[in-house]
């Protein structure tokens, strides 16, 4: 067993990191508006009432507004059927003012989330969830022209902490389309030595202790705690 | 150190195992014709006399006509350029007795390898290698048209060697397109604790020694070896 002092942990401070990232963007925004006469536009759609959606979706429309991006708000009641769902995100890969496009999962059941997400217009995918872009995040030589925004702020957060990742050994607990499976490709293409553990996963605990770092995107906290005597 | 007996190894036959494949495939192929008047049409593409190239492309040749798949034989001059190339792609996507096409890599180096791929129709895609068909195979509740045959394989002999993945801590050594990226995906998938090492991982042999499933796909022989003290 290591001592206390290798076991000692840095918190890594987010709320500064996105301070310093917003501020970034704005500038950029800022040149674009600038040198073109035109800003980012993003459409954020969200079907029903969930509160969770509903305040994730107040996040990234308070975000945009912040750094100068126009925000395309489009609240649709939860009735609204698969076919006039698709025909809005028709009209929002048409209008040139909006160049990203965000559905807020999950959808109601009677819609197919796949069907939907599938129409979106790949050059707008900003959630990087299409499959062809979830296939050029994971392979060797490919790009994808978006990166899920969760798994990419995990490694910008290692990035601009000074955490190394090159020949590390990673573990993410978890393996969603969200943020488990995208975030280990991306530990990957960094170069990390990754393991992807599970519900299904046996000895979880051990395989965890033996990480340079861990990504814990299970979707339940305190799946991953100190032991007493390292705390 | 565990003892002697539980390391002694079962060696799989995977010369009997593909043989019985083959006979059920040819059995399937068989009861096509009789149903439907019609065969299978695998298209294999091989561009240039590289050796390695036109020795798998003559096993593939001759696995299709032990099993009664109508083989069409493509053998294109080292100098065609990228265009044909593409344009005797959109041939044998438009033929409808094909229904499947293996371009052989790699390429010449004046060709762009993603470039003509990504022009197979991805419902003749057989080698599924494209990155939609690599998306879905990588995310949860999507399945792929096709899945890359050397992974599948190595699936394959595992279930019908009867070895039970689920829970498994299951190690992939290499992390290439063809081999090391989709069997790791594949071995999630099916419920493995899986693990990817590779050139950049450090203490890779410690990995490989916990892992209850290997798949040594890193493109030069012994990588893998057993300790002589375990021999």
């Amino acid at each position: 067993m290591a001592s206390q002092s290798e076991h000692k942990a840095t918190v890594i401070d987010g709320k500064l990191i996105a301070q310093t990232i917003r501020s970034e963007i704005a500038e950029e925004v800022r040149q674009l508006s600038e040198k073109y006469g035109k800003v980012p536009g993003l459409a954020v759609v969200i079907v029903g009432n969930r509160k969770d959606s509903q305040s994730y979706v107040g996040m990234k429309r308070k975000a945009c507004a912040e750094v100068g991006i126009q925000s395309f708000d489009m609240d649709l009641p939860e009735q609204i059927s698969e076919a006039e769902l698709v025909s809005k995100v028709h009209e929002l890969n048409a209008n040139p003012d909006v160049h990203g496009i965000l559905v807020q999962l999950p959808l109601p059941k009677h819609i197919n989330e796949e069907k939907v997400l599938s129409e979106i217009s790949l050059a707008k995918d900003v959630d990087g969830f299409h499959p062809l872009n979830i296939g050029k995040l994971a392979m060797k030589d490919r790009e994808p022209l978006f990166q899920p925004c969760t798994p990419k702020g995990c490694l910008e957060l290692l990035h601009r902490s000074g955490v190394s990742i090159k020949g590390k050994r990673a573990v993410v607990v978890g393996r969603s389309n969200i943020v488990g499976l995208p975030v280990s490709l991306l530990l990957l293409k960094a170069d990390a030595t990754v393991t992807v553990v599970h519900s299904r996963s046996n000895d979880q605990e051990s395989i965890i202790r033996e990480a340079d770092i861990i990504i814990a995107a299970a979707g339940q906290p305190m799946m991953v705690t100190g032991h007493n005597d390292c705390l």
